[in-house]
């Protein structure tokens, strides 16, 4: 698909999903939201809770730092414990280091006043962001994410994630939202393949693909056009449509 | 974790997971096997129907190409319409070129014959397999995945992809079983970091994790230990429920 968007890349952090014991969720919430608004996510990727790999998965990944897309998010230890260890790994990608950060104390000073907790040492380390970031908003628990360079550092919980990448968003500069269409047919995939192949050929500025499927009736597929210009996905389409005698 | 089993990653390729199309499940179900089997899952990626990016991140992760990681697992791109590219990519990256397998072209040919269908030139680019690749049997759908170097290239449908890892994932040489344990706490993060951390620097051969969530009664986190020792696990479990009390 032609496509002048800013591209983005998603990096998950958490021994959780490699381990098999979560089913990784925000990605994919993220990844509805990015073709939604206009962005061109080319790459996700999950690394263990550890330092290193953190480090040069955010260096390969921020074209800030001379990594390969124009954005970065990523999803995953930001909370108190001893193994939320990504602001130090984001502080150390983008040479600068961690720190109390004053706005983030006043926010979770505030949200302790209000429950009657104590700002304890550990829900302080909640406040430790790295030096020159700015906070992403977390209006369901307080602890904000941050943003640094090209990365945007949000937390694990999908509940907070969401609540965080529906405040970031629409604070970016977004190119234009991804236009699809689909359609299900009731053949195997090599059966449609001459005609999706001769209608990719003909609308090279568009991404056509196909996508089988088993259920109870047997095999099917589900074919989509996907395209910057709904007029161009639609001509396709109809194009598609005619070729499959649909 | 201390772990000298083997390590891992898994690819997925595919637009339809970037474009938030389709939620990510056989990455998910090849880590719980892999824990339960005896490898060390380090990494996951997605990438798109790319010709570059595929054989960029195949070189990046298998070992015998110079990569990370001793096994390689991928999911997707090798059925028979324009868009699956995966096994071209494979066979740049480990520097042969793709023909008919002879056995896949026996396997396909004997599964249309069964059903009445021609071995059309389309089906049979599901017969394009890397020169010196094994095959990997699809009990599924015929089609066969297949191993070279340490890559192993699986099929995207889901029931397709489980039954390839159900296959192979007994023929390869594994380590030792992840043992793990879990308890639930009705407490915020922030409230048992400090013991958690305490257990931890004690059991530092063990990796011990927190993940919070919240439902309708509020918060809570699930404490998690995992080794590769049963007894080292129930004991730093016992050593945890001890210091909160539960």
């Amino acid at each position: 698909m032609q496509s002048d968007n800013p591209t983005a890349a998603i990096l998950v952090i958490g021994d959780e999903i490699l381990s098999g014991r979560t089913r990784e969720g925000n990605a994919h919430y993220l990844a509805q939201v990015l073709s939604a608004t206009g962005f061109d996510l080319r790459e996700m990727r999950v690394v263990s809770d550890d330092h290193d790999q953190i480090v040069a998965a955010i260096r390969a990944l921020d074209r800030s730092l001379g990594g390969a897309y124009d954005l970065l998010f990523t999803s995953g230890g930001i909370g108190p414990t001893h193994d939320d260890i990504t602001a130090d790994a984001v502080a150390d990608a983008h040479g600068t280091t961690v720190g109390i950060h004053p706005d983030a104390r006043v926010i979770l000073q505030a949200r302790c006043d209000r429950l009657g907790f104590e700002l304890t040492e550990n829900r302080l380390r909640m406040a430790r962001i790295p030096v020159g970031a700015t906070l992403i908003d977390n209006a369901v628990s307080g602890a904000p994410g941050f943003s640094i360079g090209s990365t945007h550092v949000m937390a694990g919980v999908p509940e907070v994630f969401r609540g965080m990448v529906d405040w970031l968003i629409p604070r970016l500069s977004a190119g234009r939202p991804v236009q699809s269409d689909s359609v299900e047919v009731r053949r195997g995939e090599s059966d449609v393949a001459e005609d999706l192949k001769a209608v990719a050929a003909q609308y090279s500025d568009l991404s056509l693909g196909s996508y089988p499927f088993q259920d109870q009736t047997g095999w099917g597929t589900n074919l989509v056009v996907r395209g910057l210009d709904a007029a161009r996905v639609a001509e396709a389409m109809t194009a598609l449509k005619q070729r499959l005698s649909l």
